[in-house]
């Protein structure tokens, strides 16, 4: 029995993982959850199970849910997130699952760590901001820290009984996104409701332009280059529209290892939350013959500035990754209310990267005070 | 250091093996060969090692290369072949590589378990004819047999680290043959040079032939089954014309992990002889943005029916693998001496199997004995 603190339960991956706990009532143990706006499913999922805490967005939010809830103990706001986190300190089989999305999602994936607690990882901006606290913190705790996004997953699967210094290259492949048959000039006239129709599949909004800009896969490099500890120069995209292969590693004898699957992110999560074992029917097979082809193509980095300027802010360390995704959040934000096109999140970005001065080795109090006035900057500039 | 004893060195298998042998004089050292017709060859080899043992074909052939190499021993027949197999049995170290075509092939693997020496298997009639013996063998020997062919040792590789509980189903690809494009009714009037051309590489004439009548994908499912302890109707084969992905494994959650690489058998080879390391180099690197596309297309039964029978020869059990490679063996040589058309090699083999009685769990004396009768037979009927 594995007790489960889930962060972002009323997400699409927080919503399937409780879909997964159902299924199993005798495999695992849902002691508390957050969410955020959506009250009715918070309730919904508070009444399903015997939860020992609910964090919610508010305090005013808060009364509500402690008003149907009178045994629970109901907290909120990001400290609220922290509380779920390092909730039951000697509880050795807990696992946090941190479906946050944004950098709120940073701060509860220490709490865990430093309560030598394991941790399901979906939420991007943990590596990709605080990579380098979460790894120093994690070389003196004994803490598993699983991926659950799809190709982190696949490379997981792929990577065991295999020597991580065999690794050639990691190969993380890439739908191309909502905008992948358009030329650089046709982007220019895209609008918000082209931008949010993916091909493949639905995910949230933010999600989907990042994967229309590719800043999404900058991110995923990134995250791989620590949960990998791979050098980020090994790791290199590919362009596979029908995202079926969800990932490879190419090792040095030039054999290369994939992980297919259908797109159910089902399969991810419950590798992650039943390792080492690997449960029966919980997504639908693959049909090679029906699928008929895969389709590889080359990245054309010039085609996708963010990516490039994901794997420079990388090497150039320290809080250059805020900056990238406090830019990035506050572009992806100005461009759902409409009030820039498509091409200027990359102008943004690009922009705000270079005028930082680099803070090397930021604290995570730096890091928030970067990302607020890095946001505030661009929203002055935009918003009004 | 490991030692190696290399059956059928003049072959290609075996060819590739020296030329790995030639590049690491460090980690091998090559003690004894086997060669067949190809003199020539035999003597190129005998002059760069410094070998034990040398077997040949017969005792003529056995005259010569003794008056070249008067320090080495010289054996030939069948009994030379196992005595290189079980040659220095307390060599601790020591490899046999299995490069044999044909039921010659099965006896020195026998040899080589009973003095517990590590075999590296490339003969396929070893798991086909006398899987039986092989695996009550192995059951008290201390040995390691490990696949060369590049299916299997696709398997072997996803395998590492993952559990055999949780295999679902091997899907084996197939590269179709020679005659994957045509109909049913177009192969009344192929010809042995049409059934020659293989679409992806050349190959020896026997499995050119039984790719195009997917005997080979027959052999190889019944040789999974042995390799991987797996029941015969998990093991799947898949049309997939390009040849890159090896095999697949799909587990029971439905993830499929995959091995890629291009059509040179030095990687699988050198998997196996340097196993657990990987080493760099050797083979060209795969190009995904080159290649383009893969495909699939599921296996019409039908079309193939020596790929059926393999199956059910293989339920059948007992003598009836022996009837199948036989007759299988005996109609691809009419058909290379152009004495029967192409299609006549699938009613020859059908109708052999249909006629015999079954003897159950052979001994190696009744598995030679039916194997020189059914062949016998056919040749009699066809070749006067």
């Amino acid at each position: 029995m594995k007790n489960i603190y889930l962060l972002g339960a009323t997400g699409s991956i927080g919503s399937q993982t409780i879909e997964i706990i159902e299924e199993f009532p005798n495999e695992f143990n849902l002691i508390a959850i957050s969410g955020y706006s959506n009250l009715e499913k918070i309730i919904e999922i508070g009444s399903k199970f015997a939860l020992e805490m609910i964090a919610v967005k508010d305090e005013e939010d808060a009364k509500i849910i402690q008003n149907i809830f009178r045994d629970v103990k109901i907290v909120f706001g990001p400290s609220g997130l922290e509380a779920i986190a390092n909730l039951n300190p000697e509880d050795k089989d807990g696992i946090l699952i941190n479906a946050l999305v944004g950098m709120v999602g940073l701060k509860p994936t220490i709490e865990a760590i430093k309560v030598d607690r394991d941790i399901l990882l979906a939420n991007k901006e943990t590596l990709v901001v605080g990579g380098h606290l979460i790894k120093e913190l994690l070389s003196t705790h004994n803490v598993n820290l699983y991926p659950i996004d799809s190709e982190h997953n696949a490379i997981w699967q792929i990577m065991e009984g295999e020597n991580k210094d065999n690794i050639k290259q990691l190969i993380i492949t890439a739908s191309g996104g909502s905008f992948r048959d358009l030329s650089k000039a046709e982007l220019n006239d895209v609008t918000l409701k082209d931008a949010l129709n993916h091909p493949n599949w639905s995910m949230g909004k933010k999600i989907t332009i990042d994967s229309a800009t590719m800043m999404n896969k900058g991110f995923e490099i990134i995250e791989a280059a620590y949960l990998f500890d791979i050098e980020i120069d090994k790791i290199k995209p590919l362009i596979h529209k029908e995202s079926i292969i969800h990932s490879m590693v190419e090792f040095v004898d030039n054999s290369v290892i994939a992980q297919l699957a259908n797109h159910d992110m089902k399969l991810p999560i419950s590798y992650a939350m039943f390792y080492p074992t690997r449960v029966k029917n919980l997504t639908e097979p693959l049909d090679f013959s029906t699928i008929g082809k895969l389709h590889f193509e080359k990245v054309d980095y010039e085609r996708y500035p963010l990516l490039t300027l994901a794997i420079e802010c990388f090497k150039a360390g320290g809080s250059s990754r805020t900056v990238l995704n406090a830019a990035n959040e506050a572009a992806v934000q100005l461009f759902l209310k409409e009030k820039i096109r498509f091409v200027d999140i990359e102008t943004i970005v690009i922009d705000a990267v270079k005028h930082h001065q680099i803070v090397q080795n930021p604290t995570l109090e730096q890091i928030y005070e970067i990302d607020q006035f890095v946001k505030q900057d661009i929203f002055n500039k935009y918003d009004i």
